[in-house]
């Protein structure tokens, strides 16, 4: 893993659309068209997220020529969080704190 | 947590020196001059850097006026890291495969 590769995927997942994509592949394969559904946004606009997250190595084209299905790749997305959890035992929360936090952000994504 | 906060903080971490800022100050507070000098450059460059990390709410100032520590803030990395989590049993790696790239990044951090 290089410095470059944590800077790139960083930067891809500062981002709410590129997050979103993200959050749809990530329950699977999906064409542009596809990707483009849920959002307000253009084609073209999907297109070039979709670059950013192509270049930071997060999302492949699938095999299929005609549907060009977009599909994620988990190793960078992985990298990030090893960089991530690295230092959570030196964060300044306790991990029992820590825990609060997640259960926390949990039980609100789930009421969404 | 809001889209705009995931966003300052995934953009705050995309960039080497920020990462190794925050690296330092996870294991205890420090003055702008002791962050500076592990790296080479100029305080101002590095003041810049902890300025992107305070707007992001990644740094705070410690209460020793003479000294001005800065001190890392765990929730946004936190609620960063539960993001990612949040997608992980979903990436394409088996939480198995997950575990041996996490276990391979441990032993390469380690030897270096």
């Amino acid at each position: 893993m290089t410095a470059a590769q944590l800077d790139a995927t960083f930067a891809a997942l500062a981002d709410p659309t590129r997050r979103a994509i993200l959050a749809r592949l990530a329950s699977g394969e999906a064409s542009v068209n596809e990707l483009a559904e849920p959002f307000a946004m253009t084609q073209p606009a999907i297109s070039k997220h979709l670059k950013v997250l192509e270049r930071a190595g997060l999302v492949t084209r699938g095999r299929d020529a005609q549907r060009r299905p977009r599909k994620l790749e988990a190793k960078p997305l992985a990298e990030a969080t090893a960089w991530l959890e690295e230092y959570r035992k030196h964060w300044d929360l306790s991990f029992h704190r820590l825990d609060a936090v997640l259960e926390e952000m949990k039980r609100t994504r789930r009421k969404r």
